[in-house]
């Protein structure tokens, strides 16, 4: 049995769940679980109840010769799968987080907005301070629809933040979180990948963390802007990316990108983000046969839309794929136009 | 401050530590940990009291600028930083594992071996049991010093398990167990990776574990067998990578290797085991200086030597480096002979 048809067997072994249930369980790409769910109801092993799905006796026959179980869920409650947990000055950080949080503009589809957990964008700050990507560094932010500039100049520990921002809304407010703070080491400015990189910023920055969407041509815009901010040998870059829009060959091709531009991937932390999205329709739009499986129940909320945190390192000099002027459509954020 | 360097200072903030505490801490390779030890020492920042090292007043005040920080290890107490916890049946497997592990042959330098915690072994069965590639599943052990095959057994959910070890008493000790317990499933041939893969091995299994050594040579020739025993498409491989023996450079060699043997990584898990090592001596011989940073203190333990969990996953066929037989000679285990 394919490992998205088993994975969803083995998630509705004890009760029915829905499409949006599902897709953050199979481990792998919405189009793979749509179409894994298509061929379980197709071939009589699963049945629709409602907005959920269940097995049908042939489907539970099927998961008993198969061996498959139904545990609780075995992500530690304590890290929420993390690995890392908030100690000392930093449970203060996320209580103001989440204070700062609150005042953030709405998210905008537009620019693929899509915001993490403030315990999301802290357990990124996390993994930086883990790996001394934090204290005494200059980090650039790629987009930072997360707040995890905030998180990071919370700590007190970087030595400079910028934070290179499209969406002018945003650019304000974190401006304005700035001066009430007196951060004077946080810079905010407004910046499309599509532009040139800044001719003052080019090799700047010791750390970089950008979300970038997950086209072809818009992925490798953005991890080689922020490979054109950073110095060099010895300096680290964060991402997310998922599996539910990106399937295991375009991370294939994702991994070739990053290689031959000089990058070593040092951590894939699966299911790190938990995101507050504005809409969820893409997934029934670029997913052939979703709409179907969908009868109009709301989004199941936060916890469906999931991504891994990567981390890379350079050993040596960076080659940016890309450097002045990009020009691109639609492309940025759909593939194949 | 270079990363090593910087990590380093961190680390000994508080107390003093000994070579054998720093190496897992600096997230670097052990030749770069030695080397900024000594420049640390030469420069005066650091200072020697007995095995261990200390930052001096200028160390101390060259740390307050950089706005380093000395707090509790943010690992996560519950799940030890695996994400992952063992419950329901995975506790009493826990607890069989560790009866058996003690019955287990000693370890053997000569075939590299040196195995990880029984907490390890079953932190791995629990990461293939999130991701579908444990249940019902054919499952290849390519090396097994660790006992990962009879923590999967314990479990009594895969469809088959089948180890290779060249390691005739290992060998013999799985057999006697698998006979005990009746594992029927449980199948343990005595194969040397420089042999031809077995004729009936060929595209037999689901899910790969091996644990390479770390040489080029050497880890391309066991990331090879193992995919040349794989189905192909959506099969799984899982391995273990350390920081310490593999600087950052090697990474991206192994990394670009598996992406032209047609894998893609899915997750790397940092710090995910830590071993028994029946001696530590080849740190010092491999990392020049070592010697004189180690005044004969004895090792400190299964904790200093750790590393990663690699998990790869196949979009589509597999193209092993290698077939056939392989004549590899000391660059096996040695790189540079």
């Amino acid at each position: 049995m394919e490992r998205s048809a088993q994975q969803i067997t083995r998630a509705i072994l004890e009760e029915p769940l829905s499409l949006w249930e599902l897709l953050p369980l199979t481990g792998n790409d919405a189009t793979a679980c749509v179409s894994a769910l298509q061929n379980l109801l197709t071939s009589g092993l699963v049945t629709r109840q409602g907005n959920k799905f269940a097995l049908t006796p042939a489907g539970r026959e099927r998961a008993r010769e198969m061996k498959l179980t139904s545990t609780p869920d075995l992500t530690c409650p304590a890290c929420e799968g993390k690995g890392l947990v908030p100690q000392v000055f930093f449970s203060q950080v996320e209580t103001e987080l989440a204070e700062l949080a609150h005042r953030r503009p709405d998210m905008k589809a537009e620019f693929d907005q899509g915001c993490v957990r403030v315990a999301d964008s802290l357990g990124r700050v996390l993994v930086m301070y883990r790996q001394g990507d934090l204290e005494g560094r200059e980090i650039l932010f790629l987009g930072d629809d997360d707040l995890t500039s905030l998180a990071a100049a919370l700590t007190g520990l970087p030595a400079g933040i910028t934070v290179l921002e499209i969406d002018p809304q945003l650019v304000a407010f974190l401006r304005t979180v700035a001066q009430e703070r007196g951060w004077e080491n946080l810079r905010v400015r407004e910046y499309d990948v599509r532009n040139p990189w800044p001719e003052d910023l080019h090799g700047q920055f010791d750390v970089a963390v950008t979300d970038p969407v997950e086209t072809r041509a818009g992925f490798t815009l953005f991890l080689s802007r922020a490979t054109e901010g950073l110095r060099g040998p010895g300096t680290a870059l964060y991402f997310g990316l998922t599996r539910l829009e990106s399937d295991l060959a375009r991370w294939g091709y994702f991994q070739q990108t990053l290689l031959q531009m000089g990058w070593v991937i040092t951590e894939i932390l699966p299911s790190f983000h938990r995101y507050h999205l504005p809409g969820w329709q893409f997934v029934l739009e670029e997913c052939p046969g979703a709409v179907e499986l969908d009868p109009g129940a709301p989004s199941p909320g936060a916890s469906w839309y999931t991504s891994s945190l990567v981390r890379l390192e350079a050993p040596g000099e960076l080659r940016p794929a890309h450097t002045g002027e990009v020009r691109l459509g639609a492309e940025l954020y759909v593939d194949g136009h």
